[in-house]
């Protein structure tokens, strides 16, 4: 990203770190375990809001709500009540009920209006919350709220399922010469694929932005980074990505066309592409982060069609984690995706080694190939020379862990 | 299929069981282990044939060669030679030209002319053919051949590479009162997705058969049976399918319209949907077979897709695999399909077994669905009450041993 160094990364930052915010996280008893379950961001003022939703058919009842508030209270929010451990999906008109009643339940807890209130979950399918837990725990949801990192912390261990580390990403920048922050926050593990799956996330920021202009940068950044995304190739019935800007940073109103407009972007770009990379890095099962790169498509979005399928590729993943360099599946991949490809004129690398040159094999070094696909994250580069479209994916290896989780993931 | 009656499978049949045909294999050196690595079909006249190829952007060099022969030679073909251990995929110009000594050879070793030999070749992509072990394993094949079931033997081991058993299938059927004999024989286990993905299958019939009805009742039966089968999602570089009729049975040419054309075809489909879902059985790693049925679909096309997304689901797979009811996966990938589908009305079964009735969660007996998904044959149920299209896909479950195998399929 070329301009990285107008923004400053802050490595203990949160979505707490944003002027205006607080979150928590608490056990309510969703979860076997003693780990925290159910967790709320409330921002202090009205803050402009925007979210993205799974495409999936059947959209889970919580997505339902969150929509109607966000378009009811005239693009503002002011708190999102978050479970983990149930996912609230193919339950019903008990499950849409329930939704509403964790919805008036926050509302009342925060003294806020319903529809100033938003509502996530994730977990499992097809059972229903067990309302009373639910309802126990969002009325300890204000004594949760904590200033700083500790409750930003909590949130972001009461989002997790399956998920190995909790999911955090901050970054500052000038606008008008304020300090303008952007704090994320993410969960996402498993069924995850390029339209949002089992995904959860959260960007906060103080920046004062106009609502239609953050709601089209949020999609147009989820775009390339967390669809750009893929586990398994599942696309969950509950995923969701809300921002929310609370203003309280004092610069004038963000829109396209202000000064620091493209820097501003940017900086919310990065966010939303480091959660989603921990999003892949943390795949079930994974040991290391794959990023595929593809180049000299014939326009943008044929290589996101290319990149994805890749990426997704279970022999390919397989490979990666048996540090087998076997770009014949590589390749096999591309020439599947169904996008214009020469097949005369693919290159791949792995990492900076030359596998594959004009589509013709190349010699390489097999001990310094199986050193590269030994490390922590493994790029592989596809360069069609077919034209200018490029794009990156990001996913992980397939493991024997990742079949142990999703055997045994009820019991 | 209910017009199974008209035919009689042959359980001891194969690829030799119709008039005309011999076939053999041999161990020639591209396997590091003993096992049959090249083998032949031949028939004693020029056979009708048609074939269908993989739709990878990358075919492999032995596809091109067989499609000149079959084009050149008026649509008829003698033998066929075929090698796995080695893919000649992604190979270039030496890959072709290896491709037609192959070609050279067999036509050289069988006494025919070059466009009267197909070839076809399965195993790892984009290593050159070890020219002097296959040309010299090629002059053994005539000797190889022997009339009967023991020379379909080793042909049908001949072209295995990580299938653990070998796949054939015969029926018999009576045109104008002349009996006819169809046998198939198959390989494949990975790379396998609908449209032919490294899998190689061999028809054989003695009917009497025009060429392009032959050619596009091989068409229409890929679609519904090789075509709906999936292990991994991955489509290889050299599937082929190759149908050769002897016309030795003595009947009136077959062709739409023939009194008899309704049950030949559905007949030489049997034998395709048996090979194809042995294929899926025999899955990288599967420990059972897994069937999934969608009807009331808008159309069968929309319900194809909704088949496979299902089948390919590796979360459903893993579930499958555990013996996990977790009938949330399902209806979710129901639901990414990219297909019309009524989120109110959508029944799942489980065998026998309801688990979702409108969308809604069903109470079902856990133990009586866990007994079921242990078993050899796990059928998934899907109707969408919304429309008369109908499909059914093949595959099989996502299981340690896939990750093993392919984790170190060169090594």
């Amino acid at each position: 990203m070329g301009v990285v160094s107008l923004f400053q990364i802050v490595p203990a930052g949160s979505i707490t770190s944003p002027k205006g915010f607080q979150a928590g996280g608490l056990h309510c008893g969703l979860k076997k375990t003693s780990r925290n379950d159910l967790g709320a961001i409330y921002c202090e003022v009205p803050a402009t809001a925007a979210a993205v939703y799974t495409t999936n058919v059947f959209q889970a009842a919580p997505l339902k709500v969150t929509r109607e508030s966000i378009a009811s209270n005239n693009g503002q929010l002011r708190a999102v009540v978050v479970n983990s451990g149930n996912a609230n999906a193919c339950t019903g008109r008990q499950g849409e009920a329930d939704a509403y009643a964790m919805r008036a339940a926050a509302a009342d807890a925060f003294r806020l209006a319903a529809d100033e209130v938003a509502v996530a979950s994730t977990g499992v399918i097809g059972e229903l919350l067990p309302m009373d837990r639910v309802a126990h725990g969002i009325t300890g949801l204000p004594a949760a709220l904590a200033v700083g990192d500790e409750g930003a912390d909590q949130f972001a261990q009461a989002i997790l399922t399956t998920d190995l580390v909790k999911k955090e990403s901050c970054v500052t920048i000038t606008v008008d010469g304020h300090e303008v922050t952007i704090g994320g926050a993410a969960k996402g593990s498993g069924m995850i694929h390029p339209n949002m799956a089992t995904m959860l996330a959260f960007v906060t920021t103080d920046a004062a932005i106009s609502p239609k202009a953050l709601q089209s940068l949020l999609g147009e950044t989820t775009d390339v980074t967390f669809n750009m995304i893929t586990v398994d190739g599942d696309t969950s019935t509950n995923d969701m990505l809300i921002a929310m800007a609370s203003g309280l940073a004092g610069n004038t109103e963000l829109a396209p066309g202000h000064p620091d407009w493209d820097s501003f972007a940017a900086a919310f770009r990065y966010v939303c592409q480091t959660l989603a990379q921990a999003i892949a890095r943390d795949g079930e099962g994974a040991t290391r982060l794959v990023e595929v790169t593809v180049n000299g498509a014939v326009t943008d979005l044929s290589a996101q069609a290319i990149a994805k399928t890749v990426i997704g590729s279970s022999l390919v993943k397989s490979a990666v984690f048996g540090a087998d360099a076997n770009w014949g599946r590589i390749i096999a991949a591309v020439g599947r995706a169904g996008e214009p490809v020469n097949p005369d004129t693919v290159d791949i690398q792995l990492g900076d080694i030359l596998v594959l040159s004009g589509s013709q094999p190349v010699a390489f070094d097999e001990e310094e190939a199986l050193e590269y696909l030994k490390g922590d994250t493994v790029v592989i580069h596809v360069e069609l020379h077919n034209g200018p479209g490029h794009a990156t994916a990001w996913g992980c290896d397939l493991t024997y862990d990742y079949v142990r989780i999703n055997a045994a993931y009820r019991t």
